[in-house]
């Protein structure tokens, strides 16, 4: 139990310490429908481990506010009742402070909860597991919101300083890896965590085809924007033409042109362009009319997976992809690894493995119930917690999302 | 200057006192677009006196932040660019704490400007006196806020523990007034402050009339619900028909049938239906439909300006209306009397009076353009400052509103 | 018996007359909700006739059709379920063809049950001159509903070829009807048809003011653009200036600027614009800003009518206003020479006069519940029957609408 | 240059002899954006003719209106400026007439230009066979369109009367045929015609899975519905989950329960539910939450294919899929016989094939733009043309779509 007692301590830990740099205003707001309240994000965390280890486990446990269920369920139609997620931006109580009560409080007993397990059986543990990982979930929500929230105020208001510089002053020429057509092996078998969606290795074929090294540049999509990427019907998907056009779409999120020079608001504050940071805040749309422009494609996640499998066979554990040697960790916020590394668009609709099979009861709404109008990420981002990502992992959205942490990673067919 | 001086810092302090039960997570939201956060009313207020008394007059006045300017004006096209009115609760900064030490600022610096003045010329008098009737029109507005906001919120909080009780066991039985028909005089030409929309006595001719001496009370409109008022289109006017449709109104806002009986939420928390309060938070639509349920009709705002200085020649100043005895203070906050009185719906138009003529400038924008698409109420609530209210005040708002301190006083024809 | 005959056969038969230039296909359609298909008009208004009239008094009346009841009926709650108005222009049946059969259906039993009326009750023969008037109504409806189906074809199609040419190469200089301050009557008492908005006359005081003999030009109205009028928010009321902004408006409807000419929309074609024909199809909230612009305001309902009264004793039934002379030409309704008069934009809501009350059943749907969040026209258009217009007319749309035949007639106070 | 002679003038007629029961009326509407009027099916693929065909190829050819481009584009940006989807419903002109009248024009033309033909060049021919299929596409639609229009009028009119009666007291138990996993070649090669996006014969693995034989009855599906699957999140994706709720949907589409049982509107008119009919117009929500409900799934697009090709090798010709003895009655377009075959849900994402490559212009865009947000269908219709369909076809639309020729078939996992 100690190495569980631990690892909870840490992850916990670590959501308030996301939350350290906010004023207390900044955890209540919810600006557009993806962004939940930081605050929202600290409860549920703590909520789905009262509801779903300590209210059903636990002797004698008292929840702590039953009106907490209502307010902080998110998704879960087993659970009861729970409030719109349009509405998470207007509920000003439970406070900050009581909400940090509410995590003390379920912390304490499910420490208590851990020390009194004797034999404690696989399934609960898995569940124990389950609701770290889906703690550190969030913690990577937490800050595309954070950023959200603080990079649509006018003040512009700075999440955290930048502790080092990192010279990023040249960029690696990029290559190509190349695979040969046949079969592969894709999904997880291991008795290490993960979730549903990746389970079941299974065989796939894949034709021959060639990955690039390194993600898409500030500098290579401006030269997309500049020869009128955003002006050409052309370069983009029908549903993806209409985003453009109807959202008024001129750039990556968080770009702004100021005296006639690029900037992006980022964590450290609004500054100017960084051309050989890796391209970010781009919808799968702008990932695809990139590629397309460039006379290549997005990879399928397929793809992705086996590239990444094959280049780095032993190092899975420590890194998500190949190659990201220039991309090395140019600011650190605390013991999160920024490396400018991003989730990466693949052209490939999150659906199920074909041995997929959802849990029972709610903790089967986890996954496949959203297995329908969402393309799949893979390969994490610098807010993804080191020891959640791995080469199996399937992280999903809608292609025209830009506020999560995404960038763009080329492929082609081999000639 | 003294008196001027006092009454400034009287009424600032009012505006922080009303906010003082609040946490600092009440402050920031917006949960319909009529509602403001209560520190953007703090901010606005503020704004107001900066931005019209002292940085046009006060020597070497330096603006506390430009940024301001954008996030706290409300409706002047004049000055410049603003926040939309439905980004305001996404809003986290300005924080709280920084919005009051704009307050304290600008409270310092508009103070050191009243203490050199010598002969103020009148016209700059005058704005600053605009100035603090319009943050006493935002003081109304934060309660309203303020309880929508607590109102809406699952956890149903307390805003404010009554600190008497009033008893209220007995009603008085209803009585009209009779007016006869003939020319009578409208509007305002006295020295004493009032808005633009006052302005300019005139003549109009009433025809015979009475109307009623109280307002309608819970227990009345009980008796309307419960007949099938909610149910029947007869009674409503087609507008208001297709809004109790469309919003599936059921009853006034804030009230919830719980194990069969009629609660609603108070500013003292949620409580059980008190049958001999006068009916609050109501459209005008409910209003109109009651009184012709009743058989009646809401009375024009001549009619009721006509009423009250008829009734009460020498009260004016103390008092909004006749015959409030029955209502007399039973809850207090601080030196605000809430009376349980409301602002009451008439069926007039917010239209301009014959000899209107709006200011030159932003503050011309003050009334005058609103002038469409409203009804008028007249009267004053218990949220009203005392020395704000008079018999010709006119306020104004959209006929389906509920969230506003609105109540029913019936009219008829005299036959 | 024999007047009402003739009158039901000619006025039934306009109703056809005006849709005669339709092809099949332009009865069918409903661009935006304010427009009805003219095969709904033709078949709602007969309808009319059949559910009022027939059916409660006609003895062994079959109803043509059950289900026309459910498609024609336009907002009588008391008369059962209905078509919402949104769907009206997706029912493609019943055809033109059987509506028309539906026409002569009704129209031979309401000509065989009052050939054998003898004694006729009062009643039902105002319900008959209702269901005429009704009829008028619509005819003028129909011709704003065709206007602007055929108005927003990319074909532009011509409705009806002008058959002779009006001389407007001279407009009249304008001149001011002044009217001093005092009591007047509003209102009708007379044995002759009204509505039941017009009903009582009463007593009103009206202040001294001036109004103008004759509408504004296009030629004036083009100033007011070319002014810069739809780009300076001083001119509008708040809702104006957000109706101009949400709509991009920067004209009058069916205006187009071609290779830098102002041509527009007639039922004679596209053409060049008329400097001197009246403005037509202007919001009251272009009426109201042009107003503005030019120092001087829209007249009260009470003043036009006062003002019309006044200056025409003896010619109310023939004429809608004063000074029309050389409007007259364009006045012929068979020869459709659409130029013209025009209804005129008051600065009055439209609500109930004192002694207003509604008929019981449905026919009490008429008007009265419509007296909320309307603005008041007066005087008629060229589309208006002669036999349906007077002074005491009371028009209402909604203050946002250019589809309507409206002009602009300005007033000012004496000094 | 005589088979492709015939074949024209055979596509051509069909169109139009789908549209030969309907009233002009009928012609003109959409009631939803999903519908087109059947007049816009009409002159669009004219269109296609002349814009792709004669105009750029057939000496001194003239365009038949120039304003015709602009009505009948549908979405091709290429060729310039279109009328918005939502806007086609609003177009009475050009009429129906006129649109018969261009139909005749083109076809000349294009007749001509067929017979001057010598050594065309393949390419040509291929425009030409694409602007048949394209027209069968649209024939399908034309009937989808044509059905949505009868069926949501409330006088429910009848498409065209069955002339004959099909016996369907039997229906044949379900079998599941069972495929191996292993390699398999999905996509298509040939000489024929075929779309860009079945292009590139290509290897997939497939494990092992077993797919039934036939397709879900209406009585298999009422006792889903009957079990309360519309009531129980359980069995629906999210998405469909919201689904339901927002349209309160509670049957497929058409269906009616009147007086305590089901019937549907069918082009036939409206009728008692027929039990051993496949379940027609659902959602693939619905397809799949009957699956998941009854512990199955549905198939990939790449297990249907080869189930398909598997089953019947020589047939892929004459008819879409196994096992459809019992539906063979139905499948008659000519006599109307709506009864039978329907596209069937798959569980694929409509995404390219690996060696997919868009054609260069406009015709480019005929599929590859929409290969996003969009779930593939497979089999066909008692809609579609006989010789448009095969086994490697891929149709797609977005998963709440029932107003297609849509239903369900099993598949499941071999254990």
């Amino acid at each position: 139990m100690q190495y569980l007692r631990n690892k909870f301590q840490e992850v916990r830990k670590q959501s308030t310490h996301i939350c350290s740099p906010l004023k207390t205003e900044d955890y209540v707001v919810q600006p557009i429908i993806d962004v939940s309240p930081p605050k929202w994000h600290l409860g549920h965390t703590t909520w789905f481990f009262e509801t779903f280890i300590l209210a059903p486990n636990k002797v004698n446990y008292r929840v702590f506010d039953k009106t907490y269920g209502y307010v902080f369920n998110s998704y879960y139609e087993t659970v009861g009742n729970r409030v719109l997620r349009t509405d998470r931006g207007n509920l000003t109580r439970p406070s900050v402070e009581d909400i940090f009560k509410y995590r003390r409080y379920v912390d304490e007993h499910l420490l208590e909860f851990l020390d009194k397990l004797d034999n404690c059986p696989q399934k609960l543990l898995n569940l124990i597991e389950l609701g770290l990982q889906h703690e550190q979930q969030h913690q990577e929500l937490l800050l595309y919101d954070i950023k959200y929230i603080l990079g649509h105020n006018p003040l512009f208001p700075i999440y955290k300083q930048a502790t080092k510089h990192i010279d990023i002053s040249e960029i690696n020429p990029q290559q190509f890896l190349e695979v040969n057509s046949g079969n592969y092996q894709i999904g997880n078998n291991s008795c290490e965590f993960h979730f549903d969606n990746e389970e079941g290795e299974h065989t796939i074929y894949l034709h021959d085809y060639a990955i690039s090294d390194r993600l898409v540049s500030n500098g290579e999509y401006l030269e997309f924007m500049e020869s009128g990427g955003y002006q050409s019907f052309q370069h983009w998907l029908s549903d993806g033409w209409a985003w453009v056009k109807e959202n008024k779409k001129e750039s990556p999120l968080y770009w702004h042109k100021i005296d006639g020079k690029w900037n992006y608001y980022t964590l450290n504050g609004l500054k100017e362009l960084e051309l050989n940071e890796p391209v970010a805040h781009i919808s799968m749309y702008e990932a695809d009319a990139y590629a397309r422009w460039k006379g290549m494609r997005l990879p399928t996640e397929y793809e992705w997976e086996i590239a990444c499998k094959k280049h780095q066979p032993g190092q899975l554990e420590n890194s998500n992809f190949v190659e990201k040697e220039h991309l090395k960790p140019y600011y650190t916020l605390n013991n999160y690894q920024f490396y400018g590394d991003l989730w990466e668009w693949t052209n490939s609709a999150y659906l199920p493995y074909p041995y997929f099979k959802a849990s029972s009861g709610a903790i089967g709404e986890y996954n496949g119930k959203f297995m329908i109008n969402q393309m799949v990420l893979r390969g994490g981002s610098y807010a993804t917690p080191k020891n959640h990502i791995r080469a199996t992992y399937r992280n999903f959205f809608s292609p025209h999302l830009q506020w999560l942490f995404s960038g763009i990673r080329l492929a082609k067919h081999l000639t």
